[in-house]
C-alpha cells in the first residue's frame, strides 16, 4: 500500500517533491540533531488523490489519524498537563505565495482552551490563541470574511472604549470568544467545529484546495510552474514564543543578506509569536541584542546555524521559537540575498572550503548577475498590490517615471527633468532618441524579439513589451488597462525582469560591481566550454562588451547605423533609385559612415576576438519611407515626384516581408550593397591592422542563405571586392566568409554548405520563427494564449525548442564539424543568454553564444553553469 | 590521349552526350546497315575545349584534319572525278534552336566548282552550289548581315529584268559568284577563303561559338538546359538530292503523327535539297506520291523505317535525300506527335508487341496528358514571333480574347459574346466571376500558388502569371510590356503551359479523349503505387475528379466557400465579433452551407474513397472587409458604426500574415468554428451513409499544427462535437482526425505526433515557402531571378527540393510509419502532379498525392512511370 503520511525520521531534504521544501528540511535537520516541534508530513501525493476526488480520501484520513495518535502519545509522554495543540502548514516542492499557508493553534475548543489554561498557568493567554485560531479558522477553512470578525471585534472595542491596540482581560477575551463564534455561526451556518480531528480533516483539505485557487494558478502560470506539483502539509506540535518572557521567536540569516558579511543577521522578538514579526505590529530587535535577553540560547543558536550552513553549503534563512527556553527550529531554507551579497557569500563559501568553485558558481543565478547590472526596485513589500498589469520580460531592469505616449512629449519633459516612461504601440526606428531618453519603455504589441525589446536590451535598458490588453486613446493622452484610464504625466513603473507593471513611483537602485563579483567572473571563464561573443553595432556598445568580458563581436548588424536619421535618406534614395547610377551614388555616400563603424569596432576589439559583420539583412519594407515628410524630403533630395516615390513603395511592399526580398536576396539584387560593405570592412580592418600593428581576420556573414549556389554567387561578389582593396592597397590579410543557418534548408543542407562556408552563424530567432511559423511581429499573442492554457510550457523565442528548432540545429553544427572539424559555429540570436538554451548548446558542443552587452556577464556565468552541470550529467548518465 | 573525334562506327545512340543526338543516331544506323554518307563526328568535349581557349585547339584541329583525309581517300575511292564537298552540322544531345545549324557545300572554291561541274556534268548546277555555299558560310561563319547578298542578288535581277523566282544561267551564275565575293570581301575586307581546310576551320569555330550566342543561351534558360552540354559537329560529304531528276529529298514520320495511324507519313521533292523543303519555296508532294515517281526506292524507303522504329521502339522522324537513285539516310530522330496520336501510337507498339506495357506508358509525355485537357494552340509557326513576354505557366492551356482589366468590363464584353482575357495585377476572391466567363488570366503580381494560379487551375482555365514586366495603367485601360502599349479590347494570347504571351489571337483547339486514352489510364492505375486524390471544394470539382480517376478526395478547403460574396459577410461578422453571441450568430449562419457542400462531396465520392476536410486555415487578413461597401454593408448588417469595423480590421492586421493567426490557432481562439465544421462533417456524413447505405469514414484535417499538445487541444474539440452528433444521431460512425504536416516544426516532431494522429498530410506548399523563408505573395520575383541566374536549378515551388524539403518529409513518413505502420502519409500541394516531385514519392514510400481536378489523369500517368522508373533504378543498383 502506498504511504501519505511520513514521520520527520522517515525523510531527509532530498525527498522536497514529496515532502515539500519545508518538510523535507524539518526531516533533515532531525537527522542533523536539531530540536524540532514533534509531527509528521502528509505527502504531495496526498494532494494529488485530493483533486482527483476534490476530497482526501478515507484510507488517508485513517493514515493521518494513525500518526495523529502517535503524536498525541510522544506529547502526552513530555507533558502530560498539555492539551494535543498543533499548527498545519503548507508546503510545496517550490516557494508559492498565493495559497493557504498555515493554521496555528488546531486542537483548541471549550475544553482544551481551558486545559492549555491551566498547563500554562495563564487563562488570558490561552483564550488569546483560542481567539486567534477561531478567526483563521474561520477565514482560510471556512472562506469567512475576515472583515466580519475584525468589524465584530472593532465594535467590541468601541462599546468598551479601549484604543486600537489596547489588551484584553480574561474576562474580556471570553467574551470575544463568544462573539467570534456567533460570526462563525453567522458566515457559516454551522456551529465552530469542536471536535480537533474533523478541525484537522477539514484544514487539510483546505490546504489542497488552495492549491487550485485562482491566485495560486496564476502564480504558478506566470512562474512557469507545474500544476501537477501538488503541495505536502506539515503538521506539528505547537510551540509557543508567546508563553512568557522566557520565550520568543527569531528569524534570521547564516549570512547577512544585504552585504554578504559573513555574521548571522536577523531579528527577534521576546514574548511574541513569529507572525507578530511579519505582522509588523511590533518593533523586533536586533539579533545581536539577542546576546544580552538570552546568552545561552543566543550562543546555540549561532553553533546550530553554522551546522545548517555548513551542512546546505549556502546561507540558511532560519525560523525559530523558543518556549521557555527551549529553543525549536520551524523552518530553514535557502536564504534569499542582493546580488551583491550572494556574489560576496559564494566566494568567501570557496574560500573558507565549504564549497567547490562549480558548487560556488551554481550557488549564484544568473538573475543575480542581472540585478547587479541593471537599476531593480528596492525591497518593496507593497510593489504586489500595486501592479496593474503584466506584459512580456523584454529588457531588465526596474524603471520609474510618467507616462509619455510620443518621443516629442517625452523630449520635452526629460529636458524639463522628469523621469520619463515611453508607452507605444510598438516601436520604429523613428522611436530611438525617445527609448534613450526614457527610464523605461512600454509596448502594446511585439514579442521579445520586437523592435522594442531588441532595442531596449542593446541599451541595457527596462522594457514590457506585447502588453495587448492596453488600449491607447486616439489623441494620445491616456491608456486604459483593465478598465482604469493613466493618464500623460502619471506615473507607473516597471519591471523588465518580470514584466510587471505598477501604478506608482517605486524607488530604484543600482547594484554595484564589485571585486566578487570579478572573482566569479574569473572563475566562471576558467570553467566554461563556450566562448561568449556580442552582438553589438556600435563601437561604444563593443567597448562595453569587451569591458564585460566579451571574446569577440559574433555579429555587427551593418544596417543598424542606417536607421539614424541622416543617413536613411540614403537608403530610402537607395532603394527607390531607378538607374544603377544614382543608386551607386547613395550607397557610396553610406561607405564613409561604415568604415567609421568598423574601424570603432576593429579599434575596441584589438586582439581579443574576432569580429563578424552581417551584410545588410532586414526586409527591405524596413527601410521604406512612410511619412509625407520623408517621401518629400527624399524628392528634394533625389528630384523625383513624391507621387512616383509613394508608387515605387507601393510596389515594394509585401505580403510577407520576413520571407520576402531581404537577407541575401538584397546582395542579389544590388551587389552594389555587398561590394561597398566588403570594401568598408577591408579596409578598415586593414587600416586598423596597420595602425595598431595587430593582426585581424574580419569575418563577414552572409544572412538568410537557403541555398549553396545562391552562398557561392554571394561569395563570389564579396571575394573579387575584397581582393580588390588588399590588392589596392599592397598588404596581406586574411579575412572569412560564412553562412548564416537562419531558415530551415540552410540547416538541412548545412553539411553540403560547410564546404564552402568557413564558418556557421545560427541564428535561432528566424530560424524558431520559420520553424514554427510563428512571426515575431505577430505571435505575441498566439505565444501568450497558448503559454497560458499551457499548450506551450515555455517561449520558443526565449528557450530554445530542443525537440524541434534542437533538430536543426544539431544537423547545423554535426554537418558543418562534419565536413570541417574546427569551423566555428555559433549562436546568434535572443537564445545565446538564456540559462536553460546555453545548457543545451553547451551540451551538443556549439562553439560560441552571441548576446546583447549587458548580458555578457549573464552568459559567462550561465556558461560557467551548463559546463558544470553537463559534467555532472555525463558523469551520472556514465554510472 | 583524348580522342575528340569519332568515325560513326565508333559510335551509337548511347553515346549521345559526346556525340550529340545527330552524330549518335548516324552512327547507330550505320550499325543497322542503313546507308549514310560517309562522315566523322567532332565531340561535346571539343566544344569545351574551344569555350576554354575561346578557339579550338591545335591539337584537335590536327586531329579533325587526319580524319578529313580518310573522308578524302573514302571519296576518291567512290568517285575520283568528284571534289570532296562536306556538310557541316551542328548537334547537341538536346534539341535546340537559337544555335548555328548547318553549313552546306563545304570545299567549293574557283577550282572545285569546275571539278563539281565535270562530275557531273552539269556546270550550272555546280556554279549554283557554290553561290549557296559562299552566302551560307559569309552569313553564318563571317557574320555578314544577310540583307547585304539579298540586295546585290536583287540588283543584279532588276538590272536583267527577271521575274523573282527565275533562273539563272550558266554564264549569269558565274557572274553571281563574282558579284557575291565582293560582297563577301567589302563585308569582311578579306578574300573569300579558297583553302577547304580553312573554310571547315572557320565553320567549325562558328559552330561551337554558336553554343553560346545570346539565342541559344535565352533558350537554354528557359527550358533548364544546361550551359555545360556543349554541341558536336557532324562532318560528312555532300549527297545531292538536287543534283537532277532521279535525286530528291524526303521528310517522313514511321506513323502518322497528327493522327497515330500505323502507315508512313511525310512529304518530298524531286531534284531538291531539305532546306528547299523547310523554307517553302516549292510545295513538296505527299511521301504516298512517292511510289510512283521512284517505286523501287519507295519500298526500300518503308523497309528502312520500319527498321529504325522497331529499333528505337518510338515514332521516328526522318530525313532522306535521294542522289541519283542511291538513298542517304540523313537524320532520325524522336518523332513529335499531338497527344493524341501519343496515346494511340503507344497503345498500338504495345499491342504489337514493340513495347511492354511500361515502355508504352513511358512513351508518353505528362504534357501529353496535359494538351488532351486543355486547348492548345493549333501548330502554328508564327506564334514564336508574336511572343511579347512570359510570365510563369500558371495553368496549363491556352486562350486568346480581347484584354479587359475589370470583372464588370469583362462581363460585359463577354455578353456580347467576345472571348476575354482578364488581366489583373493579381486576383482575389472578387475576381472569380471574372475568371469563369475568362478565356485565359493574366496576372502581374503572384507565383504558381497564388490565388489566381490556384483558382485557374482548379477551373481549368488557362492561366499566365507574376509577368512583372507588366505595367498596368492607372485608369486600367491599357498596359505597357517592354515599351508597348496594348490597349482594352486589343486581342492577345496566353500559353499556361509555357507562360507565354502573343500579341495576336492564335486559333485554338481542344484535345479528344479517346479509348486509347482509358487504356493509358487503365494501364498506368496497373502499374503505379502512389494512390490519386483530389484537392476540391466543391460537389461539381469532385464529381470531375472522380469522373477523372480520382481515388478520394485528399483535401476540400472548408473555408472557400466563404469567400462567395453572400457567404463573406458571415465570415466579417464573424471575425469582427465583439461578443460570443454575435460570433455564434455569424458561425450557425454557414453551417447550412457548409452542410450541403460536404454531403453533395460525400455523395459524389461514395465508397470511391476517403473524404478529408480541412478546418478553416488562411490568415484572417484573407477574410478582413476591404473595401468602404463591404464595410458598410457589415455595418448595416451587425450594426457597429463602419469606423468601428475599420479600427478593428486595423488592429488584426498582421505584418507577417503567413506566420500569423492562422490555421489551427484560429481553432484555437474561436473555438466555435471547429466546433461548427466538425458538426457540419459529421452530421453530413451521418446523413449520406443513411441515404445512401453506404459506409463513410470522414476524416478532419487540422491545419498548421506545430505542437503535439496544441493537436490533442484541437482534437479534443473536435472528437467532443463529433460525439455529440453521433450521439444525437444516435448512429455510429469511424472518423479520423489528422495533423498536416506543413511548418518544419511538425515534420521534425513527426514521431511523436503520429502517437496522436490518425493520419498526415503533407502540406508541401507550406512546407516548402517556410523551409526556405519564401512567401508565396513575395517570391515570385526572387525566384525567377535565381531561376534565370542558375542559383536555384529548379523552381521548389513547383518541384519537389529533394535535400531541404525532402529531409522533412521524409523524416514525416519515417516518423509517421515507425509509430503506425498502416499510417496514411499523403502529399497535399502543388508538388502532387509534378513528375519529378512524384518520382520522389514513390520512391520515399508515400501513400498518395492529391492535386487538383485537371492534373488527375496526369497524376495517373506520372505515378505509373514514376513507379517503373525507381523499379527499374532499384534494379540497376543492386547489380
Amino acid at each position: 500500500m502506498k504511504k501519505y503520511v511520513y514521520e520527520f525520521n522517515e525523510g531527509n531534504s532530498s525527498m522536497n517533491k514529496l515532502l515539500g521544501n519545508k518538510g523535507a528540511n524539518l526531516a533533515e535537520m532531525l537527522s542533523l540533531g536539531l530540536p524540532i516541534p514533534e509531527g509528521f508530513i502528509i505527502t504531495t501525493e496526498a494532494c494529488k488523490k485530493y483533486e482527483e476526488y476534490k476530497n482526501t480520501p478515507e484510507n488517508i484520513v485513517d493514515e493521518i489519524f494513525n500518526h495523529v495518535e502517535k503524536l498525541e502519545k510522544k506529547i502526552k509522554g513530555k507533558n502530560s498537563e498539555m492539551p494535543m495543540l498543533v499548527s498545519v502548514r503548507s508546503g510545496s516542492s517550490v516557494s508559492m505565495p498565493g495559497m493557504m499557508d498555515t493554521i496555528l493553534n488546531l486542537g483548541l475548543n471549550d475544553e482544551t482552551v481551558e486545559q492549555l489554561g491551566r498547563a500554562t498557568n495563564n487563562r488570558t493567554f490561552a483564550l488569546d490563541c483560542y481567539k486567534r485560531f477561531i478567526m483563521m479558522f474561520g477565514e482560510v477553512v471556512k472562506e469567512i470574511d475576515k472583515k466580519k470578525f475584525k468589524k465584530a471585534l472593532k465594535k467590541y472595542r468601541e462599546d468598551k472604549g479601549y484604543e486600537k491596540n489596547a489588551y484584553f482581560s480574561e474576562s474580556e477575551n471570553e467574551e470575544i470568544v463568544e462573539i467570534l463564534k456567533k460570526v462563525y455561526l453567522e458566515e457559516t451556518g454551522e456551529m465552530f467545529i469542536t471536535d480537533p480531528r474533523e478541525q484537522l480533516r477539514e484544514s487539510i483539505n483546505a490546504i489542497f484546495k488552495s492549491w487550485n485557487n485562482s491566485r495560486a494558478r496564476a502564480y504558478r502560470r506566470m512562474n512557469k510552474i507545474s500544476n501537477k506539483l501538488g503541495t505536502a502539509v506539515v503538521v506539528q506540535r505547537m510551540v509557543f514564543g508567546n508563553m512568557d518572557n522566557k520565550s520568543g521567536t527569531a528569524v534570521l540569516f547564516s549570512r547577512n543578506p544585504v552585504t554578504g558579511e559573513n555574521k548571522i543577521y536577523g531579528e527577534y522578538l521576546r514574548n511574541a509569536q513569529g507572525e507578530d514579526v511579519v505582522a509588523g505590529t511590533r518593533t523586533p530587535k536586533k539579533f545581536a541584542d539577542m546576546e544580552n535577553d538570552f546568552p545561552s540560547i543566543y550562543e546555540k543558536i549561532i553553533e546550530y546555524a553554522q551546522i545548517l550552513e555548513n551542512h546546505y553549503k549556502e546561507v540558511q534563512d532560519i525560523e525559530i521559537t523558543i518556549e521557555q527556553d527551549e529553543i525549536y527550529f520551524l523552518q530553514t531554507r535557502r536564504g534569499k540575498r542582493t546580488a551583491t551579497a550572494a556574489m560576496k557569500i559564494a566566494v568567501d563559501l570557496v574560500e573558507e572550503n565549504i564549497l567547490t568553485k562549480e558548487e560556488g558558481l551554481l550557488s549564484i543565478s544568473c538573475e543575480d548577475i542581472e540585478r547587479l547590472l541593471h537599476p531593480t526596485f528596492k525591497n518593496n513589500e507593497e510593489m504586489r498590490k500595486n501592479i496593474i498589469g503584466k506584459g512580456l520580460p523584454a529588457s531588465p531592469g526596474a524603471g520609474a517615471g510618467k507616462i509619455y505616449f510620443t518621443v516629442e512629449k517625452a523630449e520635452e519633459a526629460y529636458n524639463k527633468g522628469e523621469d520619463v516612461i515611453l508607452v507605444r504601440p510598438e516601436t520604429s526606428p523613428d522611436d530611438i532618441i525617445g527609448m534613450e531618453i526614457a527610464k523605461g519603455i512600454l509596448t502594446v504589441y511585439g514579442g521579445l524579439t520586437s523592435h522594442a525589446s531588441v532595442v531596449a536590451r542593446g541599451m541595457g535598458k527596462c522594457c514590457v513589451c506585447g502588453c495587448e490588453e492596453i488600449e491607447i486613446s486616439e489623441d494620445e493622452t491616456y491608456f486604459i488597462l483593465n478598465g482604469t484610464k493613466y493618464i500623460e504625466g502619471q506615473y507607473i513603473s516597471l519591471d523588465g525582469s518580470t514584466g510587471e507593471i505598477y501604478d506608482c513611483k517605486l524607488e530604484t537602485e543600482q547594484g554595484k560591481i564589485t571585486g566578487y563579483f570579478h572573482k566569479i567572473m574569473e572563475w566562471s571563464d576558467e570553467i566554461k566550454n563556450l566562448k561568449i561573443k556580442v552582438n553589438a553595432d556600435t563601437p561604444k556598445d563593443v567597448k562595453k562588451a569587451i569591458e564585460f568580458g566579451a571574446e569577440g563581436v559574433g555579429v555587427v548588424r551593418s544596417e543598424h547605423m542606417f536607421f539614424e536619421e541622416s543617413k536613411i535618406i540614403k537608403i530610402h534614395q537607395m532603394i527607390m533609385a531607378d538607374t544603377k547610377s544614382s543608386r551607386n551614388d547613395a550607397i557610396a555616400g553610406l561607405m564613409p559612415y561604415q568604415k567609421e563603424d568598423f574601424k570603432g569596432i576593429f579599434e575596441e576589439v584589438k586582439e581579443k576576438g574576432s569580429v563578424t559583420v552581417r551584410l545588410l539583412d532586414p526586409p527591405l519594407h524596413e527601410f521604406l519611407p512612410t511619412s509625407d515628410i520623408e517621401f518629400n524630403k527624399l524628392s528634394d533630395e533625389i528630384g523625383i515626384s513624391a507621387k512616383t516615390l509613394k508608387n515605387k513603395a507601393e510596389e515594394l511592399k509585401e505580403t510577407n516581408p520576413m520571407m520576402g526580398h531581404r537577407g541575401c536576396r538584397l546582395a542579389s539584387t544590388y551587389p552594389e550593397i555587398p561590394r561597398m560593405q566588403t570594401r568598408a570592412i577591408i579596409e578598415s580592418a586593414i587600416e586598423v591592422a596597420e595602425e595598431q600593428r595587430i593582426k585581424i581576420v574580419p569575418e563577414i556573414l552572409v544572412p538568410l542563405i537557403v541555398g549553396i549556389k545562391e552562398f557561392i554567387a554571394i561569395k563570389k561578389i564579396i571575394r573579387e571586392e575584397a581582393e580588390n582593396v588588399i590588392e589596392e592597397k599592397g598588404v596581406k590579410l586574411e579575412y572569412k566568409i560564412g553562412a548564416m543557418i537562419e531558415t530551415p534548408r540552410s540547416a538541412l543542407i548545412a553539411e553540403n554548405l560547410a564546404k564552402e562556408s568557413d564558418f556557421f552563424s545560427i541564428g535561432t530567432n528566424d530560424l524558431t520563427q520559420l520553424t514554427f511559423s510563428l512571426s515575431r511581429d505577430d505571435g505575441t499573442k498566439i505565444l501568450r494564449g497558448y503559454l497560458e492554457d499551457g499548450t506551450f510550457h515555455f517561449d520558443p523565442t526565449a528557450t530554445i525548442d530542443v525537440d524541434g528548432v534542437g533538430k536543426l540545429i544539431e544537423m547545423s553544427k554535426d554537418g558543418g564539424k562534419k565536413i570541417k572539424p574546427n569551423m566555428e559555429i555559433g549562436i546568434c540570436g535572443e537564445h545565446g543568454s538564456d540559462l536553460a538554451s546555453i545548457l543545451y548548446f553547451d551540451k551538443i558542443g556549439i562553439d560560441y553564444v552571441s548576446c546583447t552587452t549587458y548580458k555578457i556577464p549573464v552568459a559567462r556565468l550561465g556558461t560557467a553553469q551548463a559546463a558544470i552541470i553537463n559534467k555532472m550529467n555525463n558523469k551520472a548518465n556514465r554510472k
